[in-house]
């Protein structure tokens, strides 16, 4: 009793105002019931024990087909049992590469072999232990190459324009970029298209190094022989199991060609630390790179190419490895067949304290709570599922191919999909599926910031406040009582559900207020983590606490708290960023295409620099949004009309089945059976990873990418498919449910 | 004839069409004259020559009382007396501080002692000769201190906010700021302000070593020990001898005790290379410094303090030396008392090829090709006066004492004042009194680009269209055929002529495309000048022909090129700029203080950096602009009504004696008797160097610092102030010339 009385007392008006009226989706008296029920738990989480199974399930190396990775799933599996859900293991059959050779070497103008190393160090107990993977990329291809260098930047698209304009090719080279501002799978991909031979990827202490803050061990960003390790597949075609794409990986699975499987990378690939690309970098020749390319190392960024020239030699065990995903159930007491999924995976590339740990426990502590609610006398009313997953680090494997095995059961059973994985100090992040967004607001205003005891809520607004960039958004903030979440894009194991299947999605984790050198190194070790990431982890019983009021919520509810009048807005805003984009691209097209006519460019460059007059591009035609439009005003309608007949089955006080299943199920209509251009596999209308960021979110995303790769045909075609697929939506909320 | 041919077939539209009418103040018959003698004039000038004086006059260190610089001199009186002039030297008798004792050493926790030592390189010709100045800041006080050092970024007002907000305070302590952002006599001044005991200013890689290109010899970039000389001087309180405030100092002069000269600055100072620096700041602790305070040094920067002490001891020879104005003269025909100025230093801190010799050898090339046009019989209408100042880098000595002796006879005849300085690859630099901008864009149109032959107006324009961040910005340049000069603020010598006297002044000078770390260093030499500022010299002669049609235009002129309409549109565009500024302050202060007030910066730290809750701010009070509007309301009245006579005037074909004097005495309207607060020497109502800044610029600067000090009572007073002398010049130019 005292613990709520200090919480009350601390939470200033948010946590009260928000309880005043019913949570939404349950009526006065079962709102009434889950608020103590939610109270109860959060008395059952614990940061302590979440400290203890991140030491112990971060305690030895524990990636994809490893003994510490099966030894990590038996000790979840244990766990689940131990709290009293129903665990078992679902196991698949999968392709998994790890480096034989790896070989890296300047030729020219002198001699320099990599390190490629990361040492052991005497403040991280666990760096130096037998079983942890090399520095290397998952998915790069075999391969022998010797070529000249050219530093492209980041490796994106705008980055080769760039180069372009300098004159330098990559043709037949190598390339070195850095890491950052895109999924690494996007650098050595757009290498290729470029006709880059081989690519090397490095950390620049810039970005994540002694530019950023001290340095492992002193502090905790990236320290000179630290190396990013992680997986270029290109998983914007698909991800999973490179050789079951769109099926399970099942032992007996029909299975593609290693060498035609189109995610796997064409050239080689390696990641190196900053202490191994520093004599790479500074050899080179040719054009100072521009001023927002140059990193933090002691040297004149040259871009190449000349006489720096590169070995690189890469061999892999291709191997067929288990991948063990741990499931554990609470079957609902009225609706069995349908479920609420939580998720998380397990492996990681070493020990992985941060990523995924400090999610698994965070999340292995929520079902702990679900267990001594059981012990209550509670049932759920529907089903609640955990999900740890394996082989999320090569490519998002163990929930992929999960996804595509129980595909049909899931768009049949599936509610929502809730996913988290690395958690740290700071403000809650939350993304997902935009009808849910006043659900997790709700949320968000109820559950206390453990370090400032104001609700999560409230904090993160005043960041966003504080960090407005003018008086006039800082207004819009502060008027603004909703958290809006993220779009999702990928990243983690929530897009096999989202952006294959449609089943709503939630991603949740906190942080931005640790540092983050150790991300895929052999540091990201228990020391280092409670002494960076979350000392006390007190942020573990905080996502538990967010992640599990919203099962709870979801699980109990009388009428399935969804609100698609927040969606609509939100498709709305997206409409308007596309229609912009493209109003956008043709005015400075058409600008830039006058300037280069004009002679202006040239006349604007040092004629010492040689630089090539820049090309003119195609004019931007006028482009018809009007279907967009349409489906839109139709989905205004029919979701304010959905919108009152909620409130009315709410206030009925009773389960209301067939809105329910409307509810739920809604989201599925904005499934594109075509999928997405060039890949079929991303069928979600309104959320994809992009072609060319990877992680980073496209909304509208046939619409968005095909504007910004000038394809006008496409764009009118992408109108369209959107258009239909909210028209279906907006008829299949407006219809009456099927008696 | 074959060389005119092919300018006018390379020089597209522009050139033509500026000369299908009169240039303005000639009439029809005596601009086709001028036009021809400006072609003459242009045929006299020599890349060649101008290389060969860039090579004679920086063969050896030339400073402020040095033997060099007496050489320099007298080369320059017999160059000028070659020429044709009537040259002779002025004399001052100045104070002058040169290094005894120059001691930096780290006491804590580690041991370490600056360098302070630029080699010689075998790659620079005279970077290892007998007689050059120690590297230093002229006018720090003689001192030795130990404590603590805080890293201050740029060390302006800005940054000790910051600092505060980080919650650390510099009183008793050494600060170590960046060079640059401001004149660097501002950070030592602030440090003094907020209680440091000494100050270390440094030249980090990030802003001109190896961050932006090769560093020196390899490329122009400053190398591992280059430093950067420089004035320390409280210029912005009055700039020249600081024992002769307002007065020329002369060998009688009333002179006041050092130690009560207001501009000598109270603490010890010195300038040091990145070399030097390292040691330091890696040794700083406490906080991590802010994202854009960090520099291209390979260390986490960190603010301190800590255990990180230094000793700086500093003695300096306070010596009187002689300070030489080359001063010659072209007499007027017509009108011998009226004087068109041209001025450049001849003095560096070393050798100064580019600093200041390209300007002043571009400069002997003008008064070449004037004695030349003399030869053929030309005499100007009005006298033209050539000035090689002595003295300008410790304090723009030789320009000040000079206009503040000759302070009334310059206010009767001084026409305009024409200032150079650096000069170097690229593009056209032109500021001043706005008056005068119509007459430049004229000129600009009809002056090559060396590199492009097209107008130096279209190459600029080309460059600032293709920089401009809209599409709509582009639009609004491509519309406007001016070249919008800009305003003056210090850092050369026309700040006597100008601010003190407000006779009417342009400064000009081509840049852009050199590469600048050897500012104020050994390396500013001809080797380096060659190699990396101006290869083959051709801005030396676009400079001299700039700069030399200003000067005849003016000197020629019928009625004098003066356009007020221009200087009404300047004005009412700062003075939309002070009232938005306060706008912005006042809804920004409001915010801020709601957002203090309701906790939300609170919430938004990291509470593991412990940083001070924010204060708050008084309110801006509604501030009253009407004055200034309606002084400028009366000054478009009368500029548009002055503008129809002037037309009149130039149809009449004749010189327009009243007109004239009207029209060049007008700008001295805008002196403000009492001067600007805490610093009456600065007079004009318009424009001065930032009592923050120093040399970059504050228009209306009295209303403009009051507001941005918060100072509202004073803003009140500046208004009527700044109104008064507006309404002054409205009521000078509306009336009818005296009979």
């Amino acid at each position: 009793m005292k613990k709520i009385f200090t919480l009350s007392l601390l939470a200033l008006g948010t946590l009260a105002q928000a309880q005043d009226k019913p949570i939404t989706g349950f009526s006065a008296a079962s709102s009434a019931q889950e608020v103590i029920r939610e109270k109860q738990f959060d008395q059952s989480l614990s940061a302590e024990r979440i400290g203890q199974n991140i030491k112990q399930l971060a305690a030895v190396p524990h990636h994809l087909g490893s003994p510490g990775g099966k030894a990590v799933a038996d000790a979840i599996l244990q766990k689940y049992k131990s709290y009293g859900l129903d665990a078992h293991i679902e196991t698949y059959n999968v392709l998994f590469p790890t480096p034989k050779t790896r070989v890296l070497e300047m030729t020219g103008p002198t001699a320099y072999t990599a390190v490629l190393k990361e040492p052991a160090l005497a403040e991280d107990a666990t760096s130096g232990q037998a079983g942890q993977l090399p520095t290397y990329n998952a998915w790069s291809a075999d391969g022998d190459v010797t070529g000249e260098l050219v530093f492209v930047n980041y490796g994106l698209p705008d980055d080769y324009d760039q180069l372009q304009k300098m004159g330098v090719d990559v043709k037949g080279k190598i390339v070195i970029a850095k890491y950052g501002r895109s999924w690494r799978g996007i650098k050595p991909k757009v290498a290729y298209e470029h006709g880059a031979i081989g690519c090397i990827i490095y950390s620049d202490p810039k970005d994540d190094g002694y530019s950023q803050g001290d340095v492992y061990p002193k502090g905790a960003y990236k320290s000179e022989y630290g190396v990013q390790r992680g997986s270029v597949l290109d998983m914007v075609i698909y991800p999973g199991d490179p050789l079951t794409p769109g099926e399970g990986a099942t032992k007996d699975a029909k299975r593609i060609d290693r060498l035609q499987a189109p995610t796997i990378l064409k050239i080689p690939v390696l990641p190196i630390s900053y202490h191994d690309a520093q004599p790479f970098l500074a050899a080179l020749q040719g054009p100072v790179a521009p001023a927002d390319w140059r990193g933090g190392l002691p040297i004149t960024y040259h871009v190449g190419p000349g006489k720096t020239t590169v070995h690189l030699k890469l061999e892999f065990n291709w191997d067929m490895v288990p991948c063990y995903d741990v499931i554990a159930k609470i079957k609902g007491s009225k609706y069995p067949d349908e479920w609420v999924m939580r998720g998380n995976h397990h492996d990681a590339w070493v020990n992985g304290a941060s990523d995924p740990i400090s999610g698994q426990a965070a999340m292995l502590d929520e079902a702990k709570a679900m267990g001594d609610l059981l012990k209550t006398g509670w049932r759920p009313k529907r089903s609640i599922v955990y999900c740890s997953w394996d082989g999320e680090e090569p490519s998002l494997i163990g929930s992929t191919e999960y996804a595509e095995e129980h595909a049909k059961e899931l768009q049949q059973k599936a509610v929502v999909y809730i996913n988290s994985d690395s958690n740290g100090r700071g403000f809650l992040n939350a993304g997902g599926s935009h009808a849910l967004e006043d659900m997790m607001t709700e949320i968000e205003k109820t559950v206390l910031d453990p370090q400032y005891k104001v609700s999560v809520f409230e904090r993160k607004k005043a960041r966003e406040v504080v960090a407005a960039s003018s008086v006039k958004k800082k207004k819009e903030l502060l008027a603004d009582d909703i958290d809006h979440m993220e779009a999702l894009g990928s990243g983690s194991d929530y897009t096999g559900f989202l952006q294959h299947l449609a089943i709503p999605t939630i991603d949740l984790g906190f942080g931005g207020e640790e540092g983050s050198g150790d991300y895929h190194s052999i540091y990201d070790s228990y020391d280092s983590y409670s002494r960076f990431k979350d000392h006390n982890f007190m942020y573990g019983p905080a996502l538990a606490s967010v992640a599990g009021r919203a099962t709870l919520r979801i699980a109990d509810a009388d009428v399935l708290p969804f609100d698609f009048r927040s969606l609509y807005k939100t498709i709305d805003g997206y409409s308007t960023e596309v229609a912009e984009l493209a109003n956008q691209m043709r005015e400075t097209t058409k600008m830039n295409n006058e300037l280069i006519k004009a002679n202006n460019y040239s006349l604007s460059y040092d004629p010492d620099k040689h630089l090539p007059q820049p090309e003119t591009k195609s004019e931007v035609p006028a482009i018809d949004f009007s279907p967009l439009k349409t489906a839109l005003q139709a989905l205004k309608q029919s979701t304010d009309q959905l919108g009152i007949n909620y409130e009315k089955a709410v206030a009925a006080g009773k389960d209301d089945d067939a809105l329910n299943q409307k509810l739920y199920h809604a989201e599925q209509k904005l499934l594109m059976v075509d999928g997405l251009p060039k890949r079929p596999w991303f069928k979600h209308a309104l959320y994809a990873p992009g072609f060319y960021t990877g992680y980073g979110v496209k909304t509208l995303p046939g619409i968005r990418e095909a504007i910004e790769q000038r394809d006008w045909a496409e764009a009118k075609k992408q109108i369209d498919g959107a258009a239909g697929a909210i028209t279906k939506l907006a008829n299949y909320l407006g219809a009456n449910p099927a008696p």
